[in-house]
C-alpha cells in the first residue's frame, strides 16, 4: 500500500501516520496552497484537461454500443456474480468520490450513480474512471473528521448527507478548511420542503433515537408484495394471476425476473407468466383483468447474446444451446410472442432491449397510473 | 373534479382551461401578486403556521410509535397488496410536491422520499400530509410548461432532474416567472463532478440515443444475483448455499425474504436459512465461509404482532396460530435461535426490530464489505 502523499492516489489506502493518530489536527499538517475550494477545482480541472487524462471526444454511438455489449456479454458468460465485488478490482485508482451519511447512505449512493450516468461516454471505455466510497451510519464528529482527512489526502469530492445540522455543519467547516470539494446533497431539498411544509426537520438521522418507526402501512405492502412477487415467478401459480397487480408476459430472457423483484421492492405485486414455443399460456392470463398484463419484446440478435452467455454460465450442453439461443429458434419464439401480443390488444408491448430494469420499470409503471388515474400528464402519485 | 382556481387544491386535477389549450401563455391569466419565490415560500409557511396546519408539536416516541406500530400491524391484517396503490386514496389533499424529469425520475423519487423522512414527526400522525407527484419521461419543453403551470395552480414545491441543460434552464426559467419554488436535484452534483473529472456531462437522460447503454457487467452480475436470490430463498437449494454471497439465517418473519431480494437489486447474491423449532438447520450452512452468515434477531413483542397480522393474511385457523404466533412458541424458538447464533460466534446478529429492510441492509453490507476490504474505516467501495 503506498502513501497518499506521494501523489498516486491508491484505493482502500489510509495514510497510517494519519490513520494511527486519534486526534489529528484539523489544519493538515502540509496544507496545501489554494485560495479556495472553488479555485482548487478549476485548478484540478484544468491539470486534467491538459493531459493527465485522454482527450474525452465522443465515439459514435455504434462504437459505444459495440464495447459495452461485447463486455456485457462477456461479463455474464464469464459468470460475474462469482462473489468478487466490485472494490477487489486491481489496477490504478481513478477519481475519488467519497459519499458520507449519518444513515444508510443509500440516498447519496443513488443521485451520485446517477450523476456519475451523464459522464458514461468517458466512463464505459475507462477513459476515465471513478472510485466511489460509501461510509454510512456516521454519527460522530471525530469519525466524520478522519473521513474528511482522508478526502483530503485522497483528493476526494465529498457527497454528504448528514440529518444532524451540527454535523452537517461540522463537514462543511472541515472541508472548507481543507480545500475539500463538497456537496450537501440532502439539505437543499430539506431547507425547501421545510419552507413549503412550515414544519421543521427534525434533524435526526435515519433509525436515530426519537425518529418515529418507518414500519407504515407502505412497509408492509412492500414486504407482502415481494413476497408474493417471489412466490409468482416464471409461471409458477398461474391461479394467483387474479391477485397481482401487475402480470409480465414474454419469452425467456426478457428481464421478467428482475423487472419483478424491482416493482415488487417498490410495493406492486408483480407476477410474470413465461412464454414458451409450443406450451399455451396459462388460461388464467386471458381471464384476469387485462389492464394489468404487460407485453416484454426484444430484439432477435440482443436476445441471441444474452441466451449465448446464459446457456454459457449454466453449463448447458452444445445440444441445449442450439434449441436456446440457436437464431432459427429465437425468431420463431419471438414471432410466435408478436402474434399473441397482437391477438391481445390491451397489452402495451414494452421493448426491453439496451434498457436498464429501473428504465422498463418506468415506462410500466407510468402506464399503470396513467391507467387507473386517468390524468391528463401521467404521472406516479403518493401520499405520505 | 374541482377547479384548482377556487383555492382548494384536488389531487390529481388538471384544471381543464389550461389542460386543453395547447400553447397558454407561460405568464398565466392571472398571475400572482407576490414579489418572489422566497417572499411567496415564506408567506405560505406563514400561513400555515398561522392555523391551517395544525400544531406541530412532537408527539412522545412512545405515542408515534404506538400508532405507527397499530397502523402498521391492521394494515398488514388488512391485506394492504390488495392493488389498492397510494394514489387512491381519498381525503382532502395535503402540499403537493412536483418531481419532474428527462429520465426515470426514480432519484427525484429516492432523494425527495428521503428528505421527507426528516418531516416523519408531522407526517406519521398525518398533522400534516404531502401528496408527491412524479412525472418522468418528460423530454419536450411544451409538457414541461405544462407541468409548470400546473404545479403553480397548485402551489407546488418542484424538484428536477433534468439531465438536458436546456431544459433545465427553461425549467428554472418558467418556475421563476410563476414564482414556483423550485430546487434542481441533480444540477449541483453533476457540476461537482464535472469539476472533479475534468469532463462535461453529456447532457442526455437516461436511454436517449446517442448515451451508451447501461448494459455493463455490473448489469448482469445484478441480473444473475436477483435469480440466485429467488431460488434461494426460504432455505431452498442449501448445497448451493456455497455460492452466496450472504446467507441470512433467522425465525421466521425477521424479513429474511424482503432483505435478501433489496440485496440482490444491489448486485449480491443472497441465501436465506429459516430457523425452525425442532428441526435442524441444513449441514451446508455450517460447512459454508462462516463470515459471510448474519444472523438476525427480533424483539418477542415486536414478532408476534407481525406473525399475529401475517396468520390473519393467511386466514390461518385459530389452532394454526396458536403455534406460529403464540407468545410461549415464540420466546422458544428465538431463545432456540439465540443458542445457535452463540455457538457460532463467527455470525454477527443484526437486530431487526422497527428498522425497514434499507436500514438492516445497510448494516449487513457495511459488516460484508469491512470484512472483506479491511479497512481502517469501513467503507462500501465501488469502481465506476
Amino acid at each position: 500500500m503506498r502513501c497518499c502523499e506521494c501523489g498516486f492516489r491508491p484505493r482502500r489506502s489510509i495514510c497510517s501516520p494519519h490513520a494511527s493518530d486519534p486526534n489529528p489536527p484539523l489544519d493538515s499538517s502540509k496544507p496545501r496552497a489554494r485560495g479556495s475550494a472553488q479555485l482548487a477545482r478549476w485548478a484540478r480541472a484544468r491539470r486534467i484537461r491538459s493531459g493527465r487524462m485522454p482527450s474525452t471526444k465522443m465515439q459514435t454511438q455504434a462504437e459505444v454500443e459495440a464495447q459495452q455489449f461485447s463486455e456485457g456479454v462477456a461479463a455474464a458468460s464469464d459468470g460475474v456474480s462469482d462473489g468478487e465485488s466490485d472494490d477487489e478490482d486491481g489496477g490504478v485508482g481513478g477519481k475519488c468520490v467519497y459519499m458520507v451519511s449519518d444513515g444508510t447512505g443509500w440516498t447519496a449512493e443513488h443521485a451520485v450513480h446517477a450523476a456519475l450516468g451523464q459522464f458514461e461516454h468517458c466512463l464505459v471505455d475507462q477513459r476515465c474512471s471513478v472510485d466511489t466510497h460509501l461510509f454510512s451510519q456516521i454519527n460522530e464528529v471525530e469519525r466524520l473528521m478522519e473521513i474528511i482527512r482522508q478526502a483530503a489526502q485522497e483528493e476526494a469530492l465529498v457527497f454528504f448527507t448528514l440529518a444532524d445540522p451540527q454535523m452537517a455543519e461540522a463537514a462543511k467547516q472541515a472541508c472548507e478548511m481543507l480545500h475539500v470539494p463538497h456537496i450537501n446533497i440532502l439539505g437543499p431539498i430539506t431547507d425547501a420542503l421545510h419552507s413549503h411544509l412550515g414544519v421543521s426537520p427534525s434533524g435526526l438521522p435515519r433509525g436515530a433515537p426519537g425518529r418515529p418507526s418507518t414500519l407504515s402501512k407502505q412497509y408492509f405492502k412492500r414486504i407482502e408484495a415481494v413476497e408474493f412477487t417471489i412466490k409468482q415467478d416464471d409461471g409458477a401459480l398461474p391461479k394467483n394471476l387474479i391477485q397481482a397487480d401487475i402480470v409480465l408476459v414474454g419469452v425467456s430472457r426478457t428481464s421478467k425476473t428482475p423487472l419483478s423483484t424491482y416493482m415488487a421492492q417498490k410495493g406492486y405485486k408483480v407476477a410474470n407468466v413465461p412464454l414458451v414455443l409450443g406450451i399455451d399460456p396459462p388460461k388464467e392470463l386471458f381471464q384476469v383483468d387485462q389492464d394489468k398484463v404487460y407485453a416484454l419484446t426484444i430484439n432477435p440478435v440482443f436476445l441471441k447474446s444474452i441466451r449465448l452467455a446464459r446457456s454459457r454460465t449454466l453449463g448447458m450442453g452444445p445440444n441445449s444451446r442450439t434449441t436456446y439461443s440457436d437464431m432459427e429458434h429465437i425468431s420463431k419464439e419471438l414471432e410466435y410472442s408478436r402474434k399473441l401480443f397482437l391477438q391481445n390488444a390491451r397489452w402495451p408491448v414494452v421493448e426491453v432491449t439496451g434498457k436498464a430494469i429501473e428504465e422498463t420499470a418506468a415506462v410500466i409503471l407510468r402506464i399503470f397510473h396513467e391507467r387507473r388515474s386517468k390524468n391528463h400528464m401521467p404521472r406516479i402519485s403518493r401520499r405520505y
